[in-house]
């Protein structure tokens, strides 16, 4: 690596590093705990205080269990945030449990009572991820005891024993919602990957076999089904049986900075890089952890780094777009927070297993944006959406569905790859 | 009806209902139940005398469970019949059910000590049918509890999240058998139609929506990719992702009267016909049941009775043959008792469905057969196997793997059906 590079890289880890102690955790340590009920409240404006607002989501909740464990597996604020970790676990369990039917509710009152009782798989698959995060953390076997349960409710209630994969959006009850808004004949992406994620987990809390086959077979599941043929690039939705269908927002379950204007949904031909690079870097961190060849996986896995590099990183002015087409130039180019946290870890692990300096390019087209522009150094959280003149669209700091989760996991994830490229 | 057929089925009417409760209920009321140490003991030699063997196999004890449970549910020897079921379930739950990693195990010795402790979907299946026959027969709870717990077992650990469909043969621990002899890398649509007609029995037993919806989901699967996509009959075994393969005997689970000559297992082209026509008449209850439009699967029914009836029956000699191609005469030419009596609930189920009165006289084939030939009448139940010229090969009323389920259950249910036609 020439001196250039390695010089701009040694800086880009010395404002990592300060981001992550002296601005996000102090933001995450003095707020967010709900002191009164239990659990979390993640509304916080663009000066970082209190919008007041009380709707407590599955999505937030579990993914604030997620990033207190993960901190604390990182040797950051160990006590205080296993202790903040915890509580959040007991409220969970307490109150988004529904004990009668099996699974999480969607959302609750402040003070837990169940509000939207659907259940969804995604939100489930958070729920694993960040249970056996926090067992991991802790050594408390109830996060241990409800990630299990969850798995095998999920698997008695919601898998798909003709297509393969999951359902994703039920009832209370577990009876399928309707098809359409409701999203009851919609297949996804993003849940599956999200499983592919907590099964990766759950194998590394448990050793257990059984979680280390569910990885395999969802790799397996979106390399047959879920990116595209020719390009190698993620589709977002589909039918039970896996055909392509046009994305659409499904009603109730979480909003989106990338709003489509057509109710008939986005176009067939579209794909989000933000998601693609993340998929990348879960799939090798689950090859990795599974010992599978990593060799198998390089094509495909360059693939989606590639286009990500070549169409979905604005080159003048930094950043990752949205969205646009399998193969040309974006169509969909503001820059979400959680889009940018996925593309700085993405581009360090391209460039560790593919070895070519153009991802630390293209990390570090990224990295100056999110620095410049998107994180609120003042606050010490990142804005939620830019527009691709990097004009500020959105300001707060955190909503229903904007926990500190893709930001400090993006962080501390970068941090460590940083550390063993400049090694 | 011309009034010949019309008595000549009267006539096979009261011998059903004279072997039904004349032979094969008092041979079954006094023999079978291990008074020693519970369960059942279901090993007769040719007199119905016990033979002394004493390993008993999750097949036998579920299906004498559920035989016991269904005469109960059809008024024959009601208490008697239920508390023999009901022992038999406290041993089994005693017993054969593994604490430490759910499911049943394989074998016990005589006391209950495991002995096989192989966990194979199969046996899991009858295990949910039975549970739910007796829970539907008797209202214990405890049927229901741990047919509900064999459900979940399963959907966790046997499920082929990618593939869709159920992995079979599996270690104590629930890992993946070896592939080849160990059946590790097989599927077969022996246990998949096990698992429609468990899930049916489920739905029937709770009313359950998932339970419509896994048996939806297993005809679908069967008729995806279990049935010849030009004849329509039955393939036996396949790879993982459903590649139709050479249909092999697994080692260790459970015998069979045909006996392939090449350790490569039997040809590729080869169907069965008594496991045709099972499910032919399983199928159509279930559609029934699902309150499903039974004209939909009017067309693939009639192919696999209409194979049968073509090159399946011994119209010379009466009787159902074994196997042999999904298109010509049959190949293999003994008689088994299972098909004999599959093949008698099936042909009158196929004249109920379809109207045409060569199914009654495919019936009359097989039910003269049956009662001038199989039935040893002196002792009260059938013997396993004749070959295509009537000669008997084998003579033991009962074995490790041969109980009262298709003897009885093909009375019962032939009874109800020929009580139907002649109305």
């Amino acid at each position: 690596m020439n001196e250039k590079l390695l010089d701009r890289l040694e800086a880009c880890l010395v404002e990592v590093q300060d981001h992550l102690r002296d601005e996000l955790l102090p933001f995450w340590l003095s707020r967010g705990v709900d002191s009164e009920h239990g659990g979390f409240l993640t509304y916080f404006d663009g000066d970082g205080q209190a919008t007041g607002e009380t709707v407590k989501t599955l999505v937030c909740q579990t993914e604030m269990i997620y990033t207190f464990s993960s901190m604390h597996r990182a040797g950051l604020a160990e006590d205080k945030a296993l202790s903040i970790a915890q509580q959040g676990v007991e409220f969970l369990i307490e109150r988004f449990w529904d004990e009668q039917n099996g699974g999480w509710f969607w959302t609750t009152e402040r003070d837990g009572s169940p509000l939207d009782t659907s259940k969804i798989g995604y939100g489930h698959a958070i729920a694993m991820h960040a249970l056996s995060e926090y067992g991991m953390a802790s050594g408390d076997l109830r996060g241990m005891e409800y990630a299990t349960k969850t798995f095998e409710t999920l698997q008695s209630l919601a898998a798909d024993n003709l297509n393969g994969g999951y359902y994703e959006f039920f009832e209370r009850d577990w009876a399928k919602k309707p098809p359409g808004p409701k999203g009851g004949d919609r297949k996804s992406l993003e849940a599956h990957m999200r499983l592919m994620e907590a099964f990766t987990n759950l194998f590394e809390a448990t050793g257990a076999l059984i979680y280390h086959d569910k990885t395999r077979e969802m790799i397996d599941l979106i390399f047959r089904h879920m990116l595209h043929p020719e390009y190698g690039t993620g589709i977002a939705q589909f039918s039970p049986d896996w055909t392509p269908q046009r994305e659409i927002m499904v009603d109730d379950t979480r909003s989106t900075d990338r709003d489509a204007d057509d109710p008939e949904g986005r176009p067939l031909d579209n794909t989000i890089y933000g998601r693609n690079v993340e998929f990348a870097w879960l799939l090798t961190h689950a090859v990795k952890l599974l010992d599978l060849d990593v060799n198998t996986y390089r094509q495909p896995i360059q693939k989606l780094y590639d286009h990500c590099l070549t169409h979905g990183i604005d080159h003048e002015r930094g950043g990752v777009y949205s969205e646009g087409p399998h193969d040309g130039p974006a169509r969909g180019k503001n820059k979400e927070y959680w889009q940018q946290a996925e593309g700085l870890v993405g581009f360090l692990d391209a460039y560790m297993i593919l070895g070519d300096e153009k991802y630390l390019d293209g990390y570090d087209k990224v990295h100056r944006f999110v620095f410049d522009h998107m994180i609120h150094h003042e606050v010490g959280e990142w804005f939620p959406l830019f527009d691709d003149r990097n004009t500020l669209l959105r300001d707060d700091m955190a909503h229903a569905w904007k926990s500190n989760f893709h930001t400090v996991r993006s962080m501390i994830q970068s941090e460590s790859r940083l550390l063993k490229i400049l090694m």
